[in-house]
């Protein structure tokens, strides 16, 4: 049985992981903890709750984290997945915000690695602003995980939100930094490049659409606004090599779930530059290693896409 | 009845402010709170325990806090207050550590300004990252502060630690940002230029020294060491308007517990430099206004130095 | 016989200080050299000539310099001495840019002190591009020097400019920073907070221009619009120690020209912040010798003021 | 007839750069200035002069041009080059510094494209200081340049110097933003991810250097000291995409001397980070738009090797 703990700022991707991992049997999400992200933590919990319904899992806790950076700003991201994260799709029947734990999210964290130790792998999606509280909080955090599975930064500066900063490294740049440097636990990395170059074709998606479920229909209807995006002037110049289905938030999470998905590392000490005008947020490979960090990350670079159709298209059965 | 949380990095001078706390009849501090600064967080453990035990007051709960500052370094305060942090004068019948509380620093705030909403004041003389952490796991927390009364930052760019900043600010700057963006109550800063110059005589610190209690003969043993480094070449660079007695934490203490003691502040919007290679840490007036900021802090610019005497004697009787 | 190059950015006050030099019977000015800051480098030239013709000086020759920063930039320094730098109060008989030199100003600069080493005084009262690029042009440039006098800078971060940046620093952090950094020569510098605090009472200021002369009648048309924003609330909060007759950058004038102004100075490593949101542009200066360096400053702390009141005085009669 | 000025911190491949000019029969270098970078600005003179000598071109006019970095630092650029920038392989009938020109570098550059308007192409194989001042000095220079041809700056943060930074760029982050933002005249960048993805096989240099002529015999003999580096440990972690011959100055002499040698270039507005702990000097491709800059670069993607490897086989023939 797999253990996750899943850190979401829940836009439409992180919907989509979310969904792949609830419908993975040997699967078990002891908790997921909400960041302000891609719209206000108050949309992510209910855009969370919603996911949870349509895959009939209430069951599982839902914690509110932070309503913004550390350093208190927020930063937009834009209106790819609508304004309330999933589409302006809204469901007049949606939970609502009574069913979110009182515990805050950090804290919650902490209690359910300690009750699980070495056992959990904590999926990341989002700003990282709870996952840096957490060890903040407990500097002995880190060492209970499994491992630490990040969707987030960059390897060759080629930002989608500043003009070299990925969105969940720049949305909270200090946050990365701390995670990136206080996570001594196994770290790996889905980068903005990498998922760009993990894509898969608009055709995949339409059968993947097509499926004749509830929760099939469910992602058409949150998927719809973001896929419309996709070509928008914008978009165009954000994507590294060409247009395709990403699915950013899903590499990390079926690299959490799937011992086969990863091929290939890049095995390197990584950081994030926390000042400049251009690179703030931008997070930083040490192929040089002038850092000097003995702790290491792996960062994608090959994945098993076949493996990643087959996890994507059961997510939605 | 004035109820305090005291968050300290226990060097002399926190020692100081604690005993003067701790001689008033009508202040009750309802928990100490330790981060690392002038010493390891352990080593502040230790040292507040020593200060309650000396003060007969070892029913306060003492909570340990951060072992390194938000973004994870530790900013060694020198070698003024010893290395130990209280003079290198070890006490072979110190109280151990069992007595620490289980509860982390910033829960056990946030719990017990729960428990006391809008009668606690806050007193912070050490960096200020357990402060920083309180609000961002509940950005409540400040609004249910009375007041908070930091020792900490610059007015005038007269570095102590680096070339423009102070050290309670330098060592941990993210967390001073957070803390002067997001206390939303009334502030009040004893800075370091206000501490040099409302120093007192070293007459009056003979005469404090000599009366003849356990708790004058504790403070004459602690105290030595910094009291010889005062006139260290590197002393001498830091301090603002020449020698004399500087308790700087003790101002912020007195300023919480006694209305009378302010007698004149400015109220400005503030902040702290994050970059740059000479500034980092400085805190920063905004006389100008460009901030936008509607919070202002009262920075403290002319205090009762005869109520000070007097809460600095009754601290030894 | 004083021997000086003056390098402007002519607005009311850089003219008041011609004004005083051109007064003085010992002084000879070898060139003016002009550069962008309070207004355009050819609306500086343009005051230049207009300042030489009331004083019957157009034998000077003038050189047009930078018309932006190092890093291309133009800081405006608000509306302060009017959007032409002299007050706009402007003279249909004024005389033409043909008036100007075909040589570039660093070019001249290190021409003339070639032909004069060790005689000349350089007198900046300006964002310092031209007298940067001259030291990187001729790195043996400043031992040629007498030595040289900056109106600029701070010493207690209290910014008219930026948050805490001065003018002439801020409009070209770059270039102060280089110019502090490579001169080797005796330096002079009449900081921002240095010359509030040397402010003369507007009565002074009233009979100054009540002269019955050419210039004090000129004087007193280009004034005008200055002294009638010293009270707008933008001013009023850039003033250290309140209201009164600021001519900053005859301060720097006085001390090249008048070797019993200086009364005292401190005497310390200074450079400039380039990095930072609040701080970049500010003048740090070295209290605690963390820099290193071997060459240090004069920075003026006070001077004779019966002596300027003398000069000042002279300078429209 | 093309007209070239060349800007060098000769080390082995600006020899070879230059080498490659030298040998085209339709190209005529008017000057070349020096800068320091591989080696200081007198062992860059002298390094250039004694390429002259084996070419027998000894009367292009060689200048004496910046010996630091605009802000004054000096970044050494290893040893790659030999401590002398020729792979410490002197020759004791090196030409003296007395040929070098009285001329100041960057005087120079203004001089020769003036007497030559439209017609000359400027390539800058260096730390852009010499380039940057005669900008500083006529902001009317770039447009009166045919092309500008720089080696250096990143597109995918891939640094060889620092974490993300190639050498000439970080060597004077302030003189290649100032380039970058100032020359307003067609600009040709090869990247240091571009030479390395444009390497040639080792097997080409064996035979390069294998032709019997003086030039090869001058060759093998400065670039051994580079050749046997290039499998050290630090270099394998600079080289992107393997190991292979990089001769990285030559790439924009070839842009510059051979109009059919550039097959694609990426056309974007580019500038330089200055700030950060990381990524100060890194060069920034804007590739979301950000900057708003109209003027922009054609940033190197695919050239014509074949070509390439002529030019190359030539120089030393
Ligand atoms: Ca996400
Ligand atoms: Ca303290
Ligand atoms: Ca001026
Ligand atoms: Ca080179």
């Amino acid at each position: 049985m797999k253990k996750l703990l899943v850190d979401v700022d829940c836009g439409v991707d992180d919907a989509q992981a979310l969904m792949m991992a609830l419908a993975v049997p040997d699967v078990q999400i002891l908790g997921i903890t909400c960041v302000q992200g891609n719209t206000s933590v108050e949309n992510v919990c209910k855009n969370v709750l919603r996911v949870l319904k349509v895959c009939k899992h209430l069951e599982i806790p839902v914690f509110r984290g932070a309503s913004k950076a550390l350093l208190g700003q927020t930063v937009g991201a834009g209106d790819f997945h609508g304004k309330d994260g999933l589409g302006d799709a809204p469901d007049p029947e949606a939970p609502g915000l009574e069913l979110v734990q009182k515990e805050i999210a950090a804290s919650a964290m902490i209690r359910i690695v300690n009750a699980n130790p070495g056992e959990v792998s904590l999926v990341a999606t989002a700003p990282l602003t709870n996952v840096a509280l957490a060890v903040k909080l407990d500097p002995s955090f880190p060492q209970k995980l499994k491992g630490l599975y990040i969707m987030g930064g960059n390897t060759d500066s080629r930002g989608n939100t500043t003009m070299c900063g990925e969105y969940n490294f720049a949305a909270d740049p200090e946050a990365a930094y701390i995670v990136l440097n206080e996570f001594i636990c196994p770290i790996y990395i889905a980068t903005w490049e990498f998922t760009c170059r993990s894509k898969l074709p608009w055709e995949f998606c339409d059968g993947w659409l097509a499926q004749d479920t509830d929760k099939a229909r469910f992602m058409k209807r949150i998927f719809k606004h973001s896929m419309e995006s996709t070509y928008s002037e914008r978009i165009e110049k954000e994507l590294v090599d060409g247009q395709g289905f990403i699915s950013c938030d899903s590499y990390a999470m079926a690299a959490a779930i799937d011992d086969t998905f990863i091929i290939e590392t890049e095995h390197k000490a990584v950081t994030v530059e926390l000042a400049g005008n251009c690179c703030r947020g931008m997070m930083v490979v040490d192929h040089l290693e002038l850092l000097k960090k003995t702790h290491k990350a792996h960062i994608l670079k090959k994945v098993d896409l076949q493996r990643f159709k087959v996890l994507m298209m059961n997510a939605l059965k």
